[in-house]
């Protein structure tokens, strides 16, 4: 019986205890497709045929479950995004072609042992955050059938929340793999511009798309953006650079001021954001509030700016032939590029160029932000009524994050009291993408709003995401060095952690050296003596710390190898034998702080 | 007597001996501003009164000589730059401001002690390369006055090298801070875009523009740049950023295949580019060919793509009403503006993002490109007979550098057997700016070019740019790690160099280790010996391979201070005393490589 829904944890331990086959997943998937309640998800399904075609042929190559990073996991892809053989139509069935090559992306994704289930629906050309801009009809969110599914990747966050898959590629111009991810009870990992190639994906802005991923987990989505990313020289967008890093301790989360609330008058989804904003303290983080403004100035540059000319770019041999194929709306949207001339175009830069300047202001303040994902739901039926402006509503804090070049994260925030689920989105600068996800993980986990469509799901400790371990070379210290001593500053002026308190192996002797000052201990290790051993510490340093810190020692001390008690040795303090005629013996009092005591 | 050119060190010596003052030198320059032959170089002058006065208050304010950097330095400032209380006409009368604040890098250049000696002629909206689009005349080639200056900056680059300043700001958008330089055996420095802010420059395409300086040697120019440049969070396009390194050894330097030769008939600046990359070798460079097409193909995006719109964008409240205001060559590319539409600017920049793709292959050949500054120049007569294509010639290897963010150095190159110079230009990744200086110097030496008009002048000793000098932590050596010995590779391949060899104090003992593999010896001190002192080698290391190798020295060595022959202390190897029993004595060897040679 699989479970409800299908995140990566917990998909690998049937695989592996042997309770779960990826032939047996695909038919069960299969069946689910048909079973499935919402005829709008997908536009183009792969089939039991293919699908279970897929996974016997994984079993054939790769028999060893879970033999490769994502062996067996099935994923939907939004049907921008070209997979091998099957039609990619934008949801514009005049534009569909087929294609020869997967995506750059999905062809990462298929060589870690992901199998593709479907091709999905979404809102044409990627223009729109709501889903129901698709003549393939409009999913809906996984929690009420009047409620829209969000867009424009409103198909794959269904398909995900559905337990149709256990992960989902969409795309990310304005806010579409974001939004979808706040009314599905999803996370939404929203990759700095130019982590993942965008090649094989139809443009919607090209200088802003983003292809992004819906997951049940933080956990899962930075483990599958790191399978899926990569410098991709064919992608003129693409970049190759390093991540960057936010602080371990001491997070400066920005949340919104009061004069830059905005939700619609949703109350409810208010009060999610208010939750998540309470949470920070428990993990170390502090709000502090923040201007919005230049972000909201920026958002509005998308669609009410020389932007929109992308679009037009992005399909403007088929407009010239077929504008009556398109939705009205995105019609409308695509034809207003000919209202901006060149020189808009570079004024537009240059305002934002300006309201970067601005942007950053507000980054010295803070390290990230915290943020509503969307301020407010709607139904298909109100959205269907009025859909430019109540479309608008949901970027209103998503739309500046590819033209300020940001990551963003969008996790659970919990549910209103109707039962629709809202969101919260973590910014961060460029390339704080895994940076980022270890406060993202820790906030969802607080909210416990379950998995997708299962709001009473646990979320599994084995994709807890955990800050990075950094590279510490241990240095035993055994006199001024030890914390609260006259010389302590020196480690924790390098930036040294303190990693235990220990003691030596007993075959060392410490001496009290004679006209130091600070008074210092010399450690002599003498084989075959059977001492106490000797009170240390073991600190951590980064290696050009330590060798900072090594070179600075003055003689008659230096750095060797002392073996603890516990039989391992570490780097730390030595003592030439010259400098111990007419030293004190201090060995028996166990310690330079316990010899201090005494003196 | 002041020196035809007006170079920092031989200003600088001049001040300190005592033989000139800035109030001298504020004479002397208006002086020769009245001598001047060439009338176009300045649209408005300082005068004689305030320059005496400048310098007067210098004097008042700095009183001791070379107190400041730029302690009395006269310099010239193009009329599309803000200097308070002075018209800012960019070579169109209509167009004419008077600012009341200094544009940010010549507040900067102010405060470190420079005089502003004028403001100098260029062509109109620094749109051209030729110096004949203005209307304040022609500046002429300081070597022949029936040749052009070169543009946009012509006056800027007369007054240096007519010794009317010791340097002078230019602009640089698409080749205006380099083609000058060339045809005035000048160095042109074109700065990465965003390393000097624009704040208070007349914007020619904003997102590209540079100010650049015109100065008589490398050194000099590097030195006025650091003190111009810095992050001005009030300019949009300002760049806080580090500096870009390059090898310091073994440099490839990319020259232009001969597919790509475009002298346009012009042989004998064909050769003068030839010596230049014959002179590599001796500076430890290799010429390496590459594809230049892909820079040829940027180029001739600057005039003929969207980003002309960048020029109209500039000045379109002036040119709505004062059209007829323009010169005719510079309206006709402002008003081409017209002909592109925002889906033709998102265009162009695709264009320009798979260019650079390209040229990223290029770079991955050659570290920088050494390329002909102006493949060529013309009279006056011909321009004016032909000036959009004759003025095309002369962007043809510097049009790219600023769409791609590069930086550059113009330096001279030699002369033609007519007496007319010609010029080649160092082009490397952006913030390359300082490497670039080492080769740049090195080359402009060699060619023995004079400095501007005085062809016999000798480059000054005091301004040559000497290579950086890493962090490298000194480490002794005295056994296994000694050159050519079993475990110098573990420096060698941590980076670690050889500084020197040398010898120990008299005061240590060399033990062999028993037992040790491979065979290490120990070296203890014993004060109050008086031995051979030891062969040792002095390595550095960076601090965090210093880190590294300190960590995984294994007992019983450790790394301590050593003092070597001439009294000074280094870190280097030590041995715990308790390794020694049953050791050998080598002292009498006086070295580890000595002992092995009889072992």
């Amino acid at each position: 019986m699989l479970p409800a829904i299908l995140d990566l944890s917990t998909l690998r331990d049937l695989y592996a205890s042997g309770r779960l086959t990826p032939v047996e997943l695909a038919c069960a998937i299969a069946d689910r497709m048909v079973a499935s309640t919402d005829p709008a998800v997908f536009i183009t399904p792969v089939g039991r045929e293919a699908l279970v075609a897929a996974a016997a042929d994984l079993l054939a190559r790769h028999p060893e479950p879970n033999s490769l990073p994502l062996w067996g996991v099935p994923f939907a892809v939004k049907d921008n995004i070209d997979v091998a053989g099957f039609p990619t139509t934008a949801a514009c069935p005049a534009f569909a072609y087929t294609p020869g090559a997967d995506a750059a992306v999905v062809a990462r994704l298929k060589a870690a042992g992901a199998l593709v289930t479907g091709k999905t629906n979404l809102d044409q050309f990627a223009t729109g955050l709501n889903g129901t801009r698709s003549p393939y009809g409009a999913p809906r969110s996984v929690f009420d059938a009047d409620y829209v599914s969000g867009g424009s990747s409103s198909g794959s966050a269904v398909a995900v929340a559905a337990g149709l898959a256990s992960f989902s590629l969409g795309t990310d111009t304005a806010g579409s793999g974001r939004v979808p991810a706040a009314f599905n009870n999803l996370v939404g990992i929203k990759p700095t511009p130019g982590l993942l190639s965008t090649t094989g994906l139809v443009p919607a802005c090209r200088s802003l798309d983003c292809i992004s991923v819906f997951s049940l987990t933080v956990g899962d989505g930075l483990a599958i953006r790191r399978i899926a990313e990569g410098f991709d020289p064919g992608d003129p967008f693409s970049k190759a650079t390093v991540p960057h890093p936010l602080p371990a301790q001491g997070l400066r989360v920005g949340v919104l001021a009061p004069a830059e609330r905005e939700f619609y008058g949703d109350r409810d989804t208010e009060a999610l954001y208010d939750a998540a904003i309470a949470r920070l303290p428990d993990f170390g983080a502090t709000a502090v509030p923040f201007d919005y403004a230049p972000f909201r100035e920026t958002a509005a540059l998308l669609y009410q700016g020389p932007w929109v000319a992308e679009r037009l770019a992005a399909v403007a041999a088929f407009h010239a032939e077929h504008a009556d194929a398109f939705d009205p709306s995105v019609r409308a949207i695509v034809e207003s590029a000919n209202d901006y001339s060149a020189v808009d175009a570079f004024e537009g830069r240059y305002a934002l160029e300006a309201l970067r300047r601005r942007a950053e202001a507000a980054f010295a303040e803070a390290d990230i932000l915290l943020l509503p994902t969307s301020p407010t739901t709607y139904t298909v039926a109100a959205m269907l009524a009025d859909p430019i402006r109540l479309n608008s509503h949901f970027g209103h804090y998503t739309n500046f994050a590819n033209l300020l070049g940001y990551a963003a994260i969008a996790i659970p925030a919990g549910f209103r009291p109707d039962g629709l689920p809202g969101g919260v989105t973590l910014v961060g600068p460029g390339f704080s993408d895994d940076a980022l996800g270890i406060l993202a993980d820790a906030l969802h986990r607080a909210a416990r709003p379950g998995m997708g469509v299962d709001r009473h799901a646990a979320l599994p400790e084995a994709s807890r995401v955990e800050p990075p371990v950094p590279e510490a070379i241990p240095l035993v210290v055994v006199g001024a060095h030890l914390s609260g001593l006259p010389l302590n500053h020196q480690l924790t002026d390098l930036g040294g952690t303190q990693l235990r308190a220990t003691r030596t192996a007993p075959d060392y002797r410490l001496y009290a050296l004679p006209g130091t000052q600070p008074a210092k201990p010399g450690l002599v290790r003498d084989p075959g003596f059977a001492g106490p051993g000797l009170a240390v510490e073991v600190w951590g340093l980064s290696p050009a710390a330590f060798g900072r810190f090594a070179a600075a020692i003055p003689a008659p001390l230096g750095i060797g190898k002392i073996t603890l008690e516990d039989g391992s040795a570490a780097s730390g303090f030595l003592c030439e034998a010259h400098a111990l005629d007419g030293a004190e013996e201090i060995t028996a009092h166990g310690g330079w702080r316990a010899y201090l005591a005494t003196a």
